[in-house]
């Protein structure tokens, strides 16, 4: 019953670092990856290798850079079984000399997040990668913002110049239905002949893993979830229930509940994720989860009718 | 884009009285019958209509019985616009003589819950209640235990022995996904020539919205909601999710907005309802969400793997 082809990627770390600015213990982030590997999770990234530059090492956490050293004390005496290693690069905000050569590392997959606009910067990261020795996939943000022809133009552009493995489909606002979610991944599957197709949901209409199965359905092969659904404003597809509905007996769900009660759950004391009206509210107007989160932080986080006429006054950007 | 046909039911109180004995304040019912009013909601269901023989009035709150006074005192005042009031009747736990003639009645509509075992009860408190000159519904519970030939005779009867407006595929133990959600509404169509399919989400899996998307795209046109997804165990689709949906535009967000803002949020110190990893265990493995409960009020409710150990081996029931 299960499709082997498929790929599950664990980014709980990289997309909850959204929330606290990377700022995780380190022992949490051993846990998680102590789980996945134990769990057979194919890919599990640990963070972002951004520029120094562009993030200040004194507001943002170690897992916002994932020097190698870091990875190595997150790695140390893991049973890694079969579990690879990613981390992302931001086309925007990272730089390729961070990057060192794939037989000094320990990261098996460079995953280059960008804009439309940004792609031929994605490109540039992404070739370096790929010469460097990595795996690389390209995950293109704010899908439901892509302007028509520039993402024809983009697609193409990646079939035809890049080795990347697997292109994703990110849903950055959670504005996504199935019907949407049926749309991009066919249209990512008439340019990318030679590549696979991958999604990355948002959870703020509760659909990250119902539009999680329906890019199954359609033939994405490349999926990611996050542990209790941790991530920036309400969150991802929650792992769990993606492990539990695919059925490949190579996963064991056993770890993944261990560490979700045992580190995921009390980081609720810290970081705020999940279903909120303001977050719904911006996914179904198709809006920057970072509205919501501002509102959120106000005194008046539950008048959501203020919040509706706020959003709903704002230019379109 | 929207369809006409399709009608919408707020069972706030009614499903979420299985998460606190039905003991809402008379102030939050009104609340909540006002806001669906107000947002164009075709049915807003108040309460069961079931037997004090069968539940203590001692024990459970007003709206386990639904007596025609306090919900004179829900819609005294109020403008009623084009909502239509229901009550639910359990087949097993309710009689016919708890029902007064429309007439004497300020309920519209009578939706009858009932297992497949049950459905000969169920089609008599239906007919009676059609008789006495309600609109009727039949809600098939547990869905996902149907026995196939069981089930199918039972839609059979339904089609040729009432006058049932709506039969609900009731998803109790959220353990559907869209495939399951397909062949059922589907099922019913085959059999219910002369009548509307309905559906009912729970939300063990973050599905229930996904499931009732996927019933209206296969033609279901009853559908339930609940505020801020309000109910037992993880709860109900959330109906302000279904509305931002619909797009039809007789609908008010509004209302709706400020009453989960000014009356269902402040629950939550009350009621936990919701996603959590037991009833998360419970949708997967298709029990009955009752187990989690009882787990989740334990010390070591985020013990995931000992309770993962206890539901899987609890024989079928």
């Amino acid at each position: 019953m299960f499709r082997p082809q498929i790929k599950v990627l664990d980014c709980t770390i990289r997309d909850g670092g959204l929330a606290n600015k990377s700022q995780f213990k380190l022992e949490t982030v051993r846990a998680v990856y102590q789980a996945a590997c134990a769990a057979g999770i194919d890919y599990v990234e640990l963070g972002y290798r951004n520029s120094r530059e562009m993030f200040s090492p004194a507001d943002y956490g170690l897992w916002r850079f994932c020097d190698e050293d870091d990875l190595k004390r997150v790695v140390e005496g893991v049973d890694r079984r079969g579990t690879k290693i990613s981390v992302m690069q931001d086309a925007h905000k990272a730089t390729a000399q961070d990057v060192l050569p794939k037989e000094q590392s320990v990261v098996d997959m460079i995953r280059v997040a960008t804009y439309v606009k940004d792609i031929d910067k994605a490109i540039r990261l992404a070739n370096s990668a790929t010469e460097k020795g990595y795996e690389v996939s390209i995950n293109i943000m704010a899908i439901s913002h892509a302007a028509a022809p520039f993402l024809d133009e983009a697609l193409q552009q990646i079939e035809e110049e890049t080795k990347a493995l697997a292109v994703y489909v990110v849903d950055s606002f959670g504005s996504l239905y199935s019907e949407t979610v049926d749309f991009f991944v066919k249209k990512f599957q008439t340019y990318l002949k030679t590549k696979e197709v991958g999604v990355h949901m948002h959870n703020n209409q509760q659909l990250a893993f119902a539009n999680t199965i329906e890019g199954i359905i359609k033939g994405a092969n490349y999926l990611d979830g996050t542990l209790f659904g941790l991530g920036r404003a309400a969150g991802n597809c929650p792992l769990e229930l993606l492990l539990g509905f695919l059925k490949n007996p190579k996963f064991n769900l056993m770890p993944i509940l261990d560490v979700i009660g045992q580190h995921i759950i009390p980081l609720q004391t810290e970081i705020e994720w999940g279903y909120h009206v303001p977050y719904m509210l911006t996914g179904i107007l198709d809006k920057h989860p970072d509205w919501a989160t501002k509102w959120m932080a106000t005194p008046q986080k539950h008048n959501y009718v203020a919040f509706y006429n706020q959003v709903t006054e704002l230019p379109d950007q």
